[in-house]
């Protein structure tokens, strides 16, 4: 090989060893360690090299391949892609980090794919006149003062429409309290900047929002893992290592999870936030969608039951209803405001004033209200037909649980069996699933996946899950045959 | 004292100690060490503790109750200033950074002060009417799109208008090349992200904008200053410390620097091109505003001479023109696209879609070039009243360079006077300028301010420079009278 690049592929490990290179390789290239049309090292030089088996090169080859980063010429080896100019943008996606565009569903799909990926509704839903009247409205009446520069906490009567709205949801706060955000993902980043400094340790759900991790990450923050359970976040971890890590916070979405679609039961959202204030630890709530009940019961977010300022709130008005509107807020406990403000003002100095004084109409007129209940209603029938699909079509030995609302499904494999060939496989039916490995921070979970039903008209619900289906029987009956062989070892590796 | 604060006052320092010891109380209100209507520390057993004089402390304690932080009771003692509710929003920029408030002209200004520390023009310079229109037209013809996520690189079309207005400034640039953004501030933080790892060396002038100084910080930087010249950044000891720090960027705004307003040579741009070249450094060009030039001599931004991909380009659209829009760009390295993109995902996924498409038409039928020419008529009128009042009544040991374009003016004072009391000075008198001390990292440059001319009315111009000149001559006098009686020592401490 010419030049050095450093691969280390671990034995010990659930993830299998083609797997492990695959990741690897892939980052080189994506860090342009190799050019395009660079030649890869041959097969049976890098296996020696590694001291592993010809066919793990052969395999994690291959996945580049799937992926499009590498080509293979006959009789000549294998060749980075070159970037291919027409589809920079998508590509660029690829480059930058395609996992985390595939949790937000904004991976690139060919025209006839069903995309169980995105969680983004389709445009046509979007209430497209409506806003228009309130652009109109809010350009005649507040004129010039739309483009100077805005209040960095958020525009005042913004902040006082989110007061009254949050009463709705039983969370009591003031306009002081309130720190409008251009989304839920600045809203991580500011309280990353806030809170965490080089080093400190935070905690995190497993598996998580996939964005969270990366803005931690990006500061220097030590990540610590507490699984998710159907009920909520392990309590019992998360109470043993508080005292031993002492985390300067604990990223939690209580209500309809990404990725899981779990809930926190009523007593593990008490007993988290006790535990928060016995720590003196704060909780940073992303409330992914609390509103997206379809069982008529109400979820109530962590913050209303918050009596001792140790919840930090960020919600987003756009991820799942207008996604590029770009806004959204927090409620800020009172001894982090000028922290807050401050992290805001390095990031983007304010949000834009047209959004800002739009959207406070939108909420003060209540067409807010009524837009979410539209869409609620869509997303229901879309989780009734496609829960159905599930019952009818899904193996039994693959499991989940009925979240009751939200977006999301989430998958367990039997043992063994690996959610990026579930994946894979998928994709190849023209079907797009989300590998469930994408939303830890290490790389455990390999045996799940996520299935979002957002963003598939109903009527190629029932179809698309039976194809998935379809694939998992499959997979499941093979990887049987060759469990018979080879006790307890994953059947493609 | 009941609770345990650590003040250090340093005699070697050329900040008197009275001044220090303000700063650094300053900083434990806004910590919230102290409380509202807390009791600070009786006069003489603070000044015993630090080992000064009683006035040391009664003149920080002064300083304190001058900017409202503070306020005495007679016959009991100082007290900390309880927030006052209505004024929340003005009293949080305090808490969080006046400094930086004041930087941009954000800082709230009571109804009659001549404010020349804004660069904000008035609202009733924006181009409504216009706007109005191409929202519409962008509603009308884009629909739903406006609100599904965005390309977090931008919107494509938009792109392709940026390269095109970038030909004018003879920049070459491409689609892949662009990353839109929602404002120069977070540029800086995107190029922070994706640049600077805890404990990296960065280079920025000194003096620079604080708003980059903060972003830089945040990220755990090592920041060295080099010294800004009249003719720009200086070439020696950069020359000399680069090799020394092996810095990962050089911050710089070679045109109308601000605070100076002084511009790099064309021998020192080419020459700070060859430098990062041959030491394989970014320099990160801030074009604060390039177009402002009213000799008829054109400024070329150091990219358009960037042959070798050293520099990362961030502009702003919004910064003088229209500061509430949120939307700037940046021309980064083809070495840097993943990191960029993948910093900005991290920071807010993507820039506004209402914003960036109505923009794209502002540029593509020069409805923007036709704005920017008006507010540089406007801006050159101003300019010229300013510079002439100045002529006409400023005293001749007040120094200062005319910039020939941009905002701000940079003044320096005779050896041993205060810009904090200039400050004060002006705004007993209903002026507000910038203390110059705001734009350095460390605690040098405290005897220069900042005046801009961007936001007062013509009428206002003449009478707000003559009654910062009497400001100035009375001040003078002052000192020259202590001056006579100790000798090299600042009159007021």
């Amino acid at each position: 090989m010419e030049k050095i690049v450093t691969i280390h592929l671990d034995r010990g490990l659930d993830t299998p060893l083609y797997t492990q290179l695959f990741w690897q390789l892939r980052s080189l290239i994506k860090e342009g360690v190799f050019q395009p049309d660079e030649k890869l090292p041959p097969i049976r030089m890098l296996a020696s090299e590694l001291g592993v088996n010809s066919i793990t090169v052969v395999n994690a080859y291959k996945q580049l391949e799937k992926e499009g980063l590498a080509y293979s010429k006959v009789g000549s080896g294998t060749y980075i892609s070159p970037v291919n100019r027409d589809e920079r943008s998508t590509f660029a996606y690829e480059e930058a980090d395609d996992l985390r565009m595939m949790e937000r569903g904004q991976i690139s799909v060919k025209g006839d794919t069903i995309n169980f990926a995105s969680a983004t509704p389709t445009p046509d839903l979007f209430p497209v006149e409506n806003f228009k009247t309130l652009v109109n409205r809010v350009l005649d009446r507040d004129k010039g003062d739309v483009f100077g520069y805005q209040q960095i906490q958020g525009f005042q009567p913004l902040r006082q429409s989110i007061c009254m709205y949050l009463e709705k949801y039983s969370i009591t706060s003031s306009v002081d309290s309130i720190q409008v955000i251009s989304g839920a993902q600045q809203g991580i980043d500011i309280v990353s900047k806030a809170l965490i400094e080089f080093g400190d340790c935070i905690f995190i759900e497993s598996p998580t929002y996939r964005g969270a991790i990366e803005a931690f990450k990006s500061r220097g923050a030590r990540i610590v893992e507490i699984p998710i359970e159907e009920d909520g976040i392990n309590l019992g971890e998360l109470e043993q290592k508080i005292s031993l890590y002492n985390p300067k916070l604990v990223y939690v979405m209580p209500n309809f999870q990404n990725p899981t679609g779990y809930s926190y039961s009523d007593e593990k959202k008490q007993r988290i936030l006790q535990i928060a204030r016995a720590h003196n630890t704060y909780i940073v709530e992303d409330d992914f969608l609390s509103e997206l009940s379809y069982t008529g019961s109400t979820s109530l977010p962590l913050k209303a039951l918050d009596h001792s300022e140790n919840v930090i709130y960020i919600k987003s008005f756009s991820k799942i209803f207008m996604p590029g509107l770009r806004l959204g807020f927090m409620v800020v406990p009172g001894r982090l405001w000028n922290r807050v403000l401050s992290a805001k003002h390095t990031s983007d100095i304010s949000t834009s004033g047209l959004i800002q004084r739009t959207f406070d109409l939108y909420l003060r007129e209540d067409v807010w209200v009524e837009h979410i209940e539209y869409m609620k209603e869509k997303y229901r029938k879309r989780y009734e037909l496609f829960m159905g699909a599930l019952r009818d079509s899904f193996p039994g030995e693959v499991n989940y649980k009925d979240p009751g609302g939200g977006l999301h499904v989430w998958f367990q494999l039997p043992q063994g069996y690996s959610d990026e060939e579930v994946y894979a496989r998928c994709l190849k039916k023209g079907v797009l699933i989300t590998p469930g490995s994408l939303f830890y921070s290490g790389s455990s979970g390999r045996s799940h996946f996520r299935m979002s039903f957002a963003s598939v008209h109903s009527d190629r619900i029932v179809k698309g899950v039976k194809m998935v289906g379809s694939v998992l029987e499959e997979y499941l009956k093979e990887g049987a045959a060759a469990g018979s062989q080879t006790e307890g070892y994953s059947p493609f590796m």
